[in-house]
């Protein structure tokens, strides 16, 4: 090691681990600080609309944790989390269907912290993680970053093809590799918004249990439903074989980062040891507010008022591409945060982002939720944080840039030919705006 | 993978990562369990004594919080943490030297994260950290948890020993092993309480620096210093070579878990990206909280009252170790949590701590903190959490267990020779109180 081998810019380039080279900034990333301009209608972030919770609650919370519990909020807890929290996660878990005992909970700091310590006891260099494609963005980022590699299953609107995850299955076996679990995340998937059918999940189980293949189901959006309940979450049916992950950061606030892992008995044990070493456990202050919130405030109600706040909003955007972009398809959320829209097979939504960034308005390009470069012509639509006003003037914007590109290639591809020209065409053009 | 290579215990064995193998619970762990108990006084733990914070500082933060700064405090933020805080710790750390900027520091879930994702980035399988002999248990799990060995550096009252670095670094250059970098804590270290010297702070960063090796200063205990404060942090006098790890712990509160860490700049960056990756971003809620405490209140006062609590502790308990013990040997810490307590030689505190709890009182072996075995007649005594009182108490309870086994080892010498014969002899034994 000399630091001759390092370069200008890192002196210490050459001391980092190998995993290091495949941690970088993400796609979305960037978007955050653009979209945080104010005059940008974003609808790239995945934030929960957070002033919909009401100041009085959770000052009620905070007073409580400080008057009533301080010695305890304000000190270490356990690496398990608390045992009140644990046992009020198995009355949220309910409504899921899923049943278990307060020691099959560990909480984490929020639940990406459960993903990330799931990746670090599971994941040796080489390994193959199984994912919905498209999948969550950072789920993917924390898969590289213990040097895995993912392999993505197809979706379609009632969520991961269960053909394609057998044929996936049998073509990275045959390949030698070793797949370590299926990441999935059933109801209002991010970032599709669709759901896992009841028939598909027990077919997913029953796939994963013939191959021998863990479960990550990770379900921050199953409670925010907006015309019926999805299926009932996988874990419900199986608790040998699915490590749950579940999360306060959509149903009350992510600032306080509590979320929760669910997971079989000798990996649970193992998770809070990974846990401990982490950040010797999860905050107590945090934790005791939230059984603050959820023993005093009406939680269930609460929930109710997101599901009509986000409803409103997917519905003013679903009405918005209906008016500006009929021309073009989406999928129909019925919870969560997210709208996949798909261009014509010949568009680069990454290629348009500054365009579109120009005309005021942010979306998630859809090649930052493939690891295979995929996802080239379509873009992620979060409804969960602008409002409807603003999510209508973000699509009317948006379909300004679409429909000018598409009239550009139109008339490009009309007048010369392009280099690389597109393999098939999805819908019709529309005419331009131009 | 097949099933068939699990076992009956977790079906799930054989796919763990190898990593996982060396993930295993703590000495200190255990004993977490034990000092709950209220009847034992428990001089185990490094729990600092949150009581002596006035509730109505924190109620007056949180109030805040939420009132001014909810939707805020509710929701993501950045993977660096919140520019005010940044801002605030820059003043944090001017009271030991240290002169940074805003965009220098990362905030992370504790410091104990710091640490978990500066291993990450650095640490392959087979490399080497150097650490002080004895160190911090939970950083040496972390390590461990990385596949990375140990290397034990000597102490003595001045710190770490400087030639014994240099005969390290050169040993393992020898056997060609690959040094990551050096964790050290110069002030009031964990578990030994000693600090290192000015000169010796000088001297280990020239050996750093010649051999190209990253020293990392773990600081938690800097500020609680009694008589007068420790030498200026190693930070302080190289930003190129030092992340720092700070917290707000041990100043303010644990159970909000908010630490720190300052890096040289491409570091920094993707301590960034690895925080992401882990937990989105640090806590909104609990950044918010301590940068109201920083604005409101006097903390530096605070800071001030917390030295003197401990204080009068440390000095209880030299005091009754000078009572009760006094043909031992123990450090005498000028500020920080603890006391290491040497025995004659022949003895093992982890042995001795089964009978330590039946007579009510805990410690921590010296064992727990070397990678190595080392420490088995030496034993870790906290005096942060219980009253003076209670310490007094609890010494008065050690010694009766320490001289029983002393005086059984003398009589057992003097009548049958050992098996294993202890190689020498330190201090002078006293005389049998059964």
């Amino acid at each position: 090691m000399d630091k001759a081998q390092g370069n200008n810019l890192d002196p210490w380039y050459s001391h980092y681990a190998e995993r290091t080279a495949g941690l970088s900034a993400s796609e979305v990333r960037a978007l955050f600080a653009v979209a945080s301009r104010p005059e940008v209608v974003s609808l790239a972030g995945g934030m929960p609309f957070v002033s919909a919770l009401p100041q009085e609650l959770v000052l009620t919370a905070v007073e409580r944790t400080v008057r009533d519990h301080g010695a305890v909020a304000l000190q270490y807890g356990s690496g398990q989390g608390s045992p009140r929290l644990r046992e009020q996660i198995l009355e949220v878990m309910a409504l899921e269907g899923i049943h278990a005992g307060v020691d099959d909970v560990v909480v984490t700091t929020g639940s990406q912290h459960a993903l990330e310590l799931v990746s670090k006891l599971f994941l040796d260099p080489g390994d193959v993680v199984i994912a919905e494609g498209p999948s969550y963005v950072t789920a993917l980022v924390v898969f590289r970053s213990f040097q895995a590699d993912v392999a993505h299953v197809e979706m379609d609107e009632l969520g991961l093809v269960p053909q394609s995850l057998r044929d996936t299955i049998a073509r990275l076996r045959e390949q030698g590799r070793t797949i370590k679990f299926l990441y999935t995340i059933p109801s209002f998937q991010n970032p599709m918004g669709v759901t896992l059918s009841w028939e598909r999940r027990m077919e997913v189980l029953e796939i994963a249990r013939e191959n021998d293949i863990l479960v990550v189901e990770d379900n921050p959006y199953g409670l925010l439903y907006f015309d019926q309940a999805p299926p009932q979450a996988m874990r419900s049916v199986d608790e040998d074989g699915v490590i749950y992950l579940g999360t306060f950061s959509k149903t009350l606030a992510p600032g306080l980062r509590v979320g929760w892992a669910v997971a079989p008995h000798a990996i649970r044990e193992k998770l809070i040891l990974a846990n401990e070493a982490a950040v010797l456990s999860p905050s107590s202050f945090a934790q005791t507010v939230i059984s603050e919130y959820l023993s005093t405030a009406d939680w269930k109600g609460q929930i109710n008022t997101f599901r009509d706040v986000y409803r409103e909003r997917r519905d003013a955007m679903l009405g918005a591409l209906n008016e500006q972009l009929p021309t073009l398809s989406w999928t129909v959320p019925n919870g969560g945060f997210y709208i996949w829209l798909t261009l014509p097979n010949n568009m680069d939504s990454k290629a348009m982002l500054p365009r579109a960034v120009k005309e005021l308005v942010a979306y998630t390009p859809g090649t930052a939720f493939f690891a295979d470069g995929n996802g080239r012509n379509a873009m992620r639509l979060s409804f969960c944080y602008p409002s409807p006003d603003f999510i209508r003037e973000g699509i009317r914007r948006l379909a300004i840039v679409i429909n000018g590109e598409m009239s550009l290639l139109t008339e490009f591809s009309q007048t010369a030919p392009l280099a690389v020209q597109p393999t098939r065409r999805e819908g019709v053009l529309p005419p331009s705006v131009g």
